[in-house]
């Protein structure tokens, strides 16, 4: 079984792509800020190359210590590129969260606040069936943390219908913008509403399955949500 | 001025990049579904080429009609990019809503309720000053409608130091799961619980800027969100 890399700073090391070329003062490397952000969100963008052009999938995602996990069908299309590709399929995976409108009198000073996170490196196909067990848990887990151990874990058939990518946290930086908006001195007494626009996510009411049996209560990993 | 496509169908054609390879009953094409899905999100996420390698970056976005446009510094890659390549920069421009997260009895058939789009293309640098203008607009509209008329306009000096790029809506497909688990037959009475657990955004209480002035009431377009 491949072990994911021991962090070996609280911080990652900036490389030449994971600087950015301006609002550098919005680019962090801080590992718990990376875990936060990961950690949080519900899907990934996956950016991967195809025949010379670029591919941005939506897909979930789990995290294991300095490792996040992608999976799939064995049939689709990067998960099959991965296996087939030495050393392994080159990705860009990306987790963005909107906290915030960014309302300025101004229209050139519109923005959003976020928090996002960007993992440059090549996904490599798990092949070992233990790492695979790790991250198929992992993956559930990230939707809804204690879930895993709440559900019939994948058998023989289908682990091998389930193509499983990783990817090291090695070429990782945040962004973030945070406060209020910011405009030119000469724009101050505009007549307009400035400010921020909030925005938040929450869990509506559950919704049972139709076909779930009498008795069985909400879980407690749920109710807590 | 360039002028966006004007649409020849109620729908997009499908092609090669297009069609999934699994899950087939899951894409869609119907232009509206497409619009919808692109009018109700704050960002999309670009992927891009860069020496090989894929870049995905969350940025903002606004459509007009068939063509959907970004911006940014002129002096960020993406942007330079596409101003110094030709016909331009291939770009695959993705954006995703999360509806719910889907809890099965199976850990294999955990899921999530999503919409999302995935538009393939060349992006083109916008250099047509009225054009500018009006994505600019689009832009500012797509994050609070009705927001662009209550701002100051870009001056030549802001114009000069946005980059916008536009993308046609020409090969473009929706995505989506809804509906409850689909667990097999076999594992209809295990005892785990299962349903949906719908996710919502909503909009915080306003908080206005430090030096906003007193007699500034919040416009109608804010209070309406």
């Amino acid at each position: 079984m491949s072990v994911a890399p021991e962090p070996s700073a609280t911080a990652y090391a900036p490389t030449a792509r994971t600087v950015p070329t301006r609002s550098k003062e919005r680019a962090g490397y801080d590992r718990a800020l990376v875990h936060s952000i990961l950690d949080g969100a519900y899907v990934c963008h996956l950016g991967f190359v195809r025949d010379g052009a670029p591919v941005v999938l939506p897909t979930l995602y789990g995290r294991v210590g300095e490792r996040v996990y992608v999976h799939g069908s064995t049939g689709s299309r990067p998960l099959r590129m991965a296996g087939q590709q030495d050393p392994g399929l080159p990705v860009c995976l990306t987790v963005t969260h909107v906290d915030a409108l960014v309302l300025a009198r101004s229209a050139f000073h519109h923005s959003i606040n976020y928090r996002s996170v960007v993992i440059h490196g090549i996904a490599h196909q798990v092949t070992d069936l233990d790492e695979k067990r790790l991250a198929l848990d992992a993956l559930v887990d990230h939707v809804v943390p204690g879930r895993a151990a709440d559900s019939r874990p994948a058998n023989a058939k289908e682990l091998a219908a389930t193509a499983v990518l990783s990817l090291d946290l090695a070429e990782v930086s945040a962004k973030l913008r945070t406060g209020g908006p910011n405009d030119e001195p000469e724009d101050l007494d505009l007549p307009h509403w400035t400010g921020l626009v909030p925005l938040r996510q929450s869990h509506g009411p559950l919704v049972p399955a139709d076909d779930l049996a009498d008795g069985i209560d909400v879980p407690a990993y749920l109710r807590d949500l």
